[in-house]
């Protein structure tokens, strides 16, 4: 579960559709901190030590000591703001400040006193959560039941950010509007947004990344996958930008580091932003996906993959600029083959189709029952197959868009569209609040783009598009690619020597100039990429209002489907939990050994030992000469599990977390952190979809092995005196 | 450990040299049957309810139930001579009853009566061990310290012929001496040959090579590698060839089968002929077996590979003619491979330093010591280096010499120049008791030969021997080569291009008909293969003899070096085995799990379930439909194990065994059978050399599933009445 591959199944999961888990096990449930309560008995007969009721309130310990960095969660442990999350997601900031003299990432980083910490990469936050208030009365209370899809879609989107404008009035706040049981309930989270985050600590690349892409996803386990930041706010206590005077953030609470961890069976528990899963989508919807969606889409990222090999030398300028592409590629293309596998060997659709009958069983039972939720999950059924019709345009339509320079022409023509309207009514993303991350995308491009590559990429995309039937292709885009039904492939690849010959948009300084251009400037402009965007927008602005429409139309009987579920498992006396939407949540387990296969069983814990075994002195498997010699010595100091005759590296447990988890504190039955939380098993992938309380297990770095390398290996001895330490 | 491996390891390790294991553990050791009263108390201890006495007469149960099929073990498993050993033991069979309309490797085969039965391939032959006896006086007693190494060594070599004649005067036996630790102790094996076999049942190569070459080695294993043979002799109950008149040869034992198996840490012995093993070579043995003959080796084994696909395309008439090559090569390759990394990773060499340190410091400790060992072992470490001295030219020939149609022109040259000799006096391979099978290889070639790649193989080899200094090379090689320092491939292509048109040794009635002719008709010969072995046949037998006479020096020193390491582990109070050399041994262990790396535990159970998670319906793991169906239906019946859940298919144990071991009867503490030992783990490869009890792991068929498989999926009632069963 590397960076990439939060962000890239964040992508992906827009084209995606989805299951639900037939039965609440023990572990399975990402819990808003309200329900706790509500699972108070469950919390306490695992082994919780704490009163569920203490971690329901944001500002109290441990909830106050949790941050979102956006994409990663992390906790502070120290009074002074000192930060710990996972190495791959403050991989950034150490990639940012490396020079070829000075390597960081090869290297690592240790800041021996405060002024010597250095600036994260640019647009690096720390969210503090600090209020999440209901608000469904606010977003869905005026809406009634004979408006159009599209009515009720502007109108949630016009009361969410209507709201979110409100609580950004104070400009320390980024605050966000997110719905919950596919729109059933809308929470607004405010959360405290510092702008000035540090770089503290980060070990080599050779631990915080030990075992890399070849690793990822993958038990046994010997990552070191932690790092350091520290929170800076102004003199006055509040939120600033970067400033020599600012002064560290002294957060609530912070959470004590553990060096005994944890044993076998121990109740462990993640507070974290989980990013997304999909565990109540309707039978079809699974189907579609795992026999559609994921083989279709797979086959189009192994091909992209191909494509920017072909075009590129290994060790080459060109596969420099990719190989974070081809990283996430081959991530996300590893991810889906997993889930399909495990979708084909397991017993998902079954599950899911059993569990439909029960409940359209359930809700025939009484009239009363039929009367509230018949209608609407035969209605939700119509709607998804709608949603399903255009699929493979769709998805084609958004390769193209997402190759670099038919990206940068729409964006920066839908930015003219979208600035003559006023703020309240532009498109998410095109508003004021988005212009700063905006600007830092159009000028992120050139390290990460070669024409040759972009171009070869997008015309197997329109290859690919051109043998739609007509009716499902755009004419707007047909006409400017002279894509006909007779000819399809036609001068094609001429046309896109010519487009990447001629555009400027390869140019920062004329793509960033384009920024602030008004629309008849594009209508005027002779770029080929441009007059693309010019002359497809109509049509592609209609598919998305069509989307919207569709969408609007859904949350009518999403909500009450979600309804119709809850009542049935309530009616078994099991609690709902909502699926993740990157909001702030809370899940309990053991930690447990799984079998992979049969014959097999992959028990809780590595050591460091495994280390040893697997290095090969070349990457990913190159660990630092010391940390090799520290372990032929055996020198284990007070971090040795006695069981395991050695320093636990890597742990199992049963959590059930996605991608956005990365991070997350894994603690104790007191709170106390005895682990980041920093990937899950292969088998648990399809977890988004369908927990397995046999398969699904997460891997956290023991901070047994974080304070060995601390005191041993790195000599971070500043860091374990400002922490709390506790036996 | 499929037979390829069986054969080809058995043939490279001809070249290879060798280590000795520092500890006796306790599973460690392959024992004669005569040492077993020796370690009597280890053998209760572990779990034995048999007395140890009673294992070590031959002609008593259960040692007079277990035979030899020459390359694999196999044993009685009925009154009526019917005999189980694994599915790739008797393949061969299977295949050459197989025709296109009657696939019995694809559809498995059952003889539901006797007269169904099939005619094994020919050569197939039984083999009951009725005595050994030592003959050590025999062999040696006339040998004086003065006599040079070549007189030694044709002094063995006519005694030990001498020996064996006599024994096979009565033609229903076939007898060897055999030496032990390197010489010291020689043995006369005196089997009955029963020469009438038949294939009784096969099941599905789905079932019985389920997982192919791809598991090979591997763990966890689905494989149900069990088939069954049956004896058969005159109606007088003497061995006979093939004839209607024979009756089932009735063995003086045979074993009981268990249906109720064993359990996790249960005892278990294998009784059986491994093949070959090293474990009490020099340091400087293992050091050049690691170091250089190993990878050496292996880098050619992969060129060969590559060399035979380059020149056939897949699914092609050539490539099917090498696939048993291909995947013999591929098997040796990974065997290297495996080995290679243990010792890399591992301590052998280390741990083999120190042994050899403290042999020496033990010899120096008293001057009788020194006297009596202390010469022998450096003479020992003298002769091993000149025995490296031409091991790169050694390597070469003999890979030169493996090729089809070199091998077969010096195979029939040889032969005729033996044929000139008395037949005591002929090497071995070319006495009239050899004959038989000589003929039998000469028929078979052309089902694995094709001229283009046999010739691009050479053509490999060839140029690889020429860029040896020409002091290592044979000058008349060099001629018929025209090879020079000069210009050292010069022509090459073009004159093999020519040998290989000009060749009639590619057709097998021409080649047969060379097997009576005399040596003039060759040195008169236009053949060019012909020509070439004529021609470099003096310097060639020249080589063979030298290295026999550095064979007759090191027969001087190896058995004083076993007697010091004999004296030093007997002064230890530790009894010690000799290597393994296709002789009867008894290994015993227990049922154990083993961790193949840190973090993972290989349990030592695999059950049905795994069977249908591995099955992807393709070879080769295409599971029968019916089995499927059986898994699916959890149909158990009463082999299920209850601790399981399932019924078991294979387990892991700590016996001490190599390749040869194939087939033999894993049996429980009662001598019943309740495995078929088929296979070990990829990290006990190196057991070769060095028994790890940490790692050392072999790989049984479960008679539960034997027995299930039987009952449910082919409906072998008339076997599982035949057999003994017990529960």
């Amino acid at each position: 579960m590397n960076k990439n591959h939060i962000l890239l199944i964040g992508a992906f999961a827009a084209i995606s559709i989805s299951s639900f888990s037939p039965e609440s096990h023990a572990a399975e449930g990402m819990w808003q901190p309200h329900q706790l309560p509500e699972i108070a008995e469950q919390l306490k007969a695992a082994g919780l030590e704490l009163e569920p009721e203490s971690l329901t309130d944001l500002n109290e310990f441990p909830m106050g000591a949790i941050v979102s960095l956006g994409g990663c969660t992390a906790s502070f442990v120290s009074a002074r703001g000192l930060i710990v999350s996972n190495h791959h997601c403050i991989y950034g900031s150490v990639q940012y400040n490396s020079t070829e003299e000075n390597n960081l990432l090869k290297n690592g980083f240790l800041a021996k006193s405060f002024k010597k910490e250095l600036q994260a990469t640019p647009g690096s936050r720390v969210y503090v959560t600090e209020e999440i208030n209901e608000v469904t009365n606010d977003i869905t209370g005026d809406l009634t039941d004979g408006i159009s899809g599209i009515e009720r879609y502007k109108t949630i989107d016009k009361n969410s950010k209507a709201l979110v404008a409100e609580c950004e009035s104070d400009d320390r706040y980024r605050c966000r509007v997110v719905n919950f049981h596919g729109g059933m309930e809308y929470y607004l989270f405010k959360q405290l947004m510092i702008r000035d985050v540090r770089l503290v600590y980060a070990p080599a690349t050779s631990i915080g990344k030990f075992g890399g892409d070849i690793d990822n996803w993958m038990w046994p386990r010997h990552t070191g996958d932690f790092g350091f930041y520290r929170a800076y706010v102004g003199p006055d206590g509040q939120p600033a930008d970067y400033s020599e005077d600012n002064v560290p953030f002294e957060p609530k609470h912070f959470l004590k580091v553990s060096a005994k961890g944890v044993g076998v069976g121990d109740y462990v528990m993640v507070l974290g932003y989980p990013g997304r899963t999909n565990r109540y989508r309707t039978s079809s919807e699974v189907k579609n996906t795992f026999t559609w969606t994921y083989p279709t889409s797979k086959a189009y990222l192994e091909k992209s993959i191909d494509i920017i090999k072909a075009n590129s030398a290994a060790g080459s300028d060109q596969r420099i600029k990719y190989e974070g592409s081809l990283a996430g590629l081959a991530n996300a293309s590893k991810n889906y083959g997993s889930m399909i596998t495990s979708y084909n060997k397991g017993t998902t659709q079954q599950r899911q189709d059993q569990l439909e009958k029960d409940l359209n069983k359930w809700i025939a039972e009484f009239s009363e029952r039929n009367n509230k939720y018949g209608t609407s999950t035969e209605e939700l059924s119509r709607l998804i197959l709608r949603s399903q019709e255009n699929q493979a345009r769709g998805m084609l339509l958004s390769y193209i868009g997402r190759t670099t320079m038919v990206r940068t022409a729409y964006a920066l023509y839908k930015l003219a569209k979208e600035s003559e309207k006023p703020d309240m009514e532009r498109d998410r993303g095109y508003q004021e609040r988005d212009m700063n991350r905006f600007e830092q995308r159009m000028q992120a491009i050139n390290r990460r783009y070669d024409s040759e590559i972009d171009k070869a990429l997008l015309h197997y995309y329109i290859q690919q598009y051109a043998q739609l039937p007509e009716d499902q292709r755009l004419k707007s885009l047909d006409k400017v690619l002279a894509i006909s039904t007779e000819s399809k492939d036609g001068s094609l690849l001429n046309l896109l020597d010519e487009m990447y010959s001629n555009t400027k948009l390869g140019d920062q300084e004329t793509r960033l100039s384009w920024i602030k251009r008004g629309p008849s400037e594009f209508e005027n402009s002779d770029d080929p990429f441009i007059k693309l965007a010019v002359a497809t927008y109509k049509q592609r602005e209609e598919i998305k209002d069509k989307g919207e429409a569709l969408t609007g139309d859904i949350q009518v009987v999403r909500p009450k489907y979600m309804e119709a579920i809850i009542a049935f498992y309530n009616d078994k006396k099991l609690p709902v939990y909502a699926d993740a939407n990157s909001t702030l949540r809370l899940t309990y387990g053991n930690v447990k050994a799984y079998s992979p296969q049969d014959g097999l069983l992959a028990v809780p814990f590595t050591t460091l030992e495994g280390i040893a075994a697997k290095d090969t002195g070349e990457k990913p498997f190159n660990s630092p000469q010391k940390q090799l010699d520290l372990i032929e010595e055996k020198h284990y100091g007070k971090y040795v599990d006695k069981d395991l005759g050695s320093v636990p590296v890597n742990f199992l447990a049963t959590l059930d977390v996605t991608g956005g988890n990365s991070g997350s504190p894994t603690l104790n039955a007191r709170a106390e952190l005895v682990g980041l939380l920093f990937d899950g098993v292969y088998e648990s992938i399809i977890g988004d979809w369908d927990y397995d309380s046999e398969l699904n297990r997460t891997i956290s770095v023991d901070s047994r092995y974080m304070l060995w390398v601390m005191e041993y290996v790195d000599g971070a001895g500043n860091l374990l005196d400002e922490m709390e330490i506790v036996d």
